[in-house]
């Protein structure tokens, strides 16, 4: 009896050694979200990580089934004053009249060359589809991808003065590690164009292609001179991953409700419904640009400037407090916006 | 000196020693392709995985590059005497039908009601593309999936008397465990729907829905009478995902060439051209049925009877003769075909 006592007291001790030895090391892990100041909106995440990922709790969610999706434009980096893939195309009408000298004199290209701010934001959509379409499409895959790189190497954002590729907010990147360091599938589910985001979201974002959704058109399977497969892309919209085209393509593309769902504006509500209507933990953000100081301030809820990138309605804060989605105040919860600030 | 020639002789041994150890542990490893017999095609599946996960070989490829596509039905399981979802559509007629009873009078329902199987043989593409349309739009997403569920719980193929999900191809599945264990991703490419798919290539292969690449149709976005936020099927089609829809269909939902893609039919000629039509290591694989013992025989290729179903050319086997394709033979590659085989 007495060595089997020893043997429990012996068990004690370990067990609270190693209790204690586990404590320390866990308050010694350095914070997954380091640019963000303690609130609601980095409790929600961290929680809501801790739930998810504890296999004896309620909430537990099978590492196969823990999808996050966010958007990219304003969510995961700048999109004022424009959205970087429209100043891409603006740019790259230059190169198509180039190749085809006889749209100088035509509308819209015209307008464009002209380089006449004023004209140029009065042009219609059906204007800027016809500039979208001479950009990113008629040519192959591969030589898209060419171009976009090209411009992305050599573009400079006209506040900042950086690659369009550096104005991530940093704690965002640290949600997308942190997640992924959980066996969170991170994806991308943008309106930009699905060709133009693959194009730097593995490197920008550690988001290979496979998890990029985003606007897509039809490609053409085609051979070049030489007898090589080639994909051309066609002016033929195939999914307009905007509003309700985002919970379309998330089931076109991913195949199942995310569990965690991040967006900026109007056009990601539908993405954060359909993320929200499945049972067990969800989590739903969405960022307010409140911070006209470090980046821009637009809404037009909750009093600021109306915008017609990236508009956040008054609407959308009302389901947001109603439906218990967390809104991400630019100002009061990132301690840091840019990795490049002192 | 002594000391130090003494150092390197100590190493080498150490070296020998390691290198015998890991010989032996080399050769202890269980074979992962046990029903495959020894053969051109299995070699050029081992050869193929060891060229290009060795990271001090020419021919290595990082695990993020790692992507090897399948076709489905004639290369996974059986697509003979008719691909299973096409049974799945006829056999679901009646449930239509009892939910709009105007269509009992109906062709091309009519003639699928009376189970006249000459009758049935004569339908027409646009007879077969209504029935698709009544039978896979219509419903929310989530309907549609009971439904598959449930048929696939109790419909039975007519030689085997098991369900459909229990005829995938042993030797298949051992590839698609194999290339996993080495860090491939693999997807699914098929002519198939892809909802249709995905209601079982996890349990059945062990591959989950975003890595489902089908013949895909739109949805559309809207909420029930509760409120909650619903995709209803729609009669639209996306992507066909045949032929050269297949590495249109890769370009849409990965966005890279696949590094090895496994076949069967002249559906599968594009997604094989355009796998190998990378750089560095390919690998493109054709299964031939060539054994009406355990399977079936259907070519026309290499003197097999023709078929509608699964067609598989002279003009296909000329090219992966010419381009260095593997064609498998059922009957001679491999061991066994099914797992319930004595």
């Amino acid at each position: 009896m007495r060595s089997f006592v020893g043997y429990v007291r012996v068990g004690f001790v370990l067990t609270f050694a190693w209790a204690f030895l586990l404590r320390v090391h866990a308050s010694a892990q350095p914070d997954p979200l380091p640019s963000w100041n303690d609130g609601a909106a980095k409790t929600a995440i961290v929680e809501f990580v801790r739930a998810t990922t504890d296999s004896a709790g309620p909430k537990f969610v099978p590492p196969a089934e823990r999808i996050a999706t966010f958007d990219q434009d304003g969510t995961l980096w700048v999109e004022h004053p424009m959205y970087a893939q429209v100043v891409y195309c603006l740019e790259r009408v230059p190169a198509v009249v180039e190749a085809k000298p006889e749209l100088a004199t035509v509308e819209p290209f015209k307008t464009v060359l002209s380089g006449d701010r004023a004209a140029l934001a009065k042009l219609s959509m059906d204007d800027l589809f016809e500039i979208l379409a001479a950009t990113l499409t008629g040519m192959s895959v591969e030589e898209f991808k060419a171009q976009a790189q090209a411009w992305l190497g050599t573009a400079r954002d006209p506040r900042w003065k950086r690659p369009y590729t550096e104005l991530t907010y940093l704690p965002m990147q640290e949600v997308l590690k942190y997640l992924r360091a959980n066996d969170y599938k991170t994806y991308i589910v943008t309106g930009g164009g699905q060709d133009f985001v693959r194009v730097y979201a593995e490197a920008v974002y550690g988001i290979p292609p496979e998890q990029v959704v985003g606007t897509a058109g039809g490609t053409t399977y085609g051979y070049d001179a030489s007898g090589r497969p080639v994909l051309t892309k066609e002016p033929k919209l195939l999914l307009n991953d905007d509003k309700a085209g985002k919970p379309e393509g998330i089931h076109l593309m991913i195949g199942r409700h995310p569990r965690a769902a991040f967006g900026n504006s109007d056009g990601d509500r539908q993405m954060l419904e359909y993320t929200t209507a499945g049972d067990g933990a969800r989590l739903a953000m969405l960022v307010l640009h409140d911070d006209a100081t470090r980046e821009y301030a637009y809404g037009p809820a909750r009093g600021l400037p109306n915008s017609k990138v990236g508009t956040f309605t008054a609407a959308l804060a009302d389901e947001a407090t109603k439906k218990g989605w967390t809104v991400i105040s630019m100002k009061k919860d990132w301690k840091r916006v840019f990795s490049f600030e002192p």
